[in-house]
């Protein structure tokens, strides 16, 4: 296992315990943020499964979801050059970036009923999370901001994200039109295997 | 997914929200272990990466830690023949057979401070469970009823048996050495794309 693995599983007890408290049903506090922001800082810990990009289509691999799903966590892998449809979330949500980097542009509705670009495209770094309020405006298209490289992004949702109902959009007409996104491994890693460290101590 | 993984989701639902009432901390109400029985009495859902032998080992599949590491699931795979020391577990834990056949032997301290056999084996059959209590003596030794094909048992216990200090025990001089089992593979089973049952609806 990654040496780092630990730090994935430090982060989902930390988030567990915020739920517990009824914090996570709406946007986390600060210091959720910040272990986030702390997750996506150090790229040790990605199991090689959860990193490997397709030819064909962007991958979301589980990393855990909370048994009463009130959050999960997703690698989000890029093949060179892939991109997104402009969607929402329905749920609050972080966007680390791990490896490489993505443009984010944000739409939203006009008075005609179709959607328009709101500012400019917005690149993230390795290190930097982007927040999703769906209060706030979370519609939006993503892409790889690598042409010809893979890159990889971190998310964290208020939800089971692959099982949640939510939508793309037609900017023209304005339609939403329902989608579901599931998850593309039948497999999520083993973060409990601390018998070598226990062994040790 | 095998049609069923629902069954063993619906499962950790069911246990969580009794770890969540403090119900697991020790051995839990009955209505646990009719939930479990039921679970084993129907062999169409453990993954198939989680049911492979190993012709030198027996397997320890995690196939769901509570993040509180207040129970885990597991799939124990034998290879023909393939046997356990004698050894202990330290928290309450429930082994239900489903596929194949287990023997098991008790043993008791004796006066010398030595373990002897106490009663005799005991074969779990496809359906049954047997419950461990280590109030009541969980000393024991396990073996494969089945001496040329694989057979496989569903455990529960309270705690992460992975990451626990456990015992296995010289019987003739008493001597108690620990143990820490870990787990077999570096995945778990994807419980949560529900995403099928989602769209369909
Ligand atoms: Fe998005
Ligand atoms: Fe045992
Ligand atoms: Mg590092």
């Amino acid at each position: 296992m990654e040496p780092g693995i630990d730090r994935l599983r430090q982060f989902v007890v930390q988030a567990t315990r915020l739920a517990d408290q009824g914090l996570l049903a709406e946007m986390p506090p600060a210091s959720l943020l910040t272990a986030f922001q702390r997750l996506v800082s150090h790229d040790d810990w990605l199991p090689a499964d959860c990193a490997r990009p397709d030819p064909a289509h962007y991958q979301q691999y589980l990393l855990h979801c909370d048994p009463c799903e009130r959050f999960c966590i997703v690698s989000f892998v890029w093949g060179p050059g892939q991109s997104t449809p402009v969607h929402d979330h329905t749920v609050w949500g972080y966007v680390g970036m791990l490896r490489g980097g993505e443009m984010s542009q944000r739409y939203a509705r006009t008075a005609e009923g179709g959607y328009e670009a709101l500012g400019e495209p917005v690149r993230l770094a390795p290190g930097e999370v982007e927040v999703l309020s769906p209060r706030d405006g979370d519609i939006h298209k993503v892409w790889n901001a690598q042409r010809r490289r893979a890159s990889i992004s971190v998310h964290m949702y208020g939800g089971n994200i692959g099982a949640i109902v939510r939508h793309v959009y037609d900017t023209r007409t304005g339609q939403a039109r329902p989608f579901v996104s599931g998850y593309s491994s039948r497999q999520v890693p083993n973060l409990w295997d601390r018998s070598a460290s226990v062994r040790a101590a």
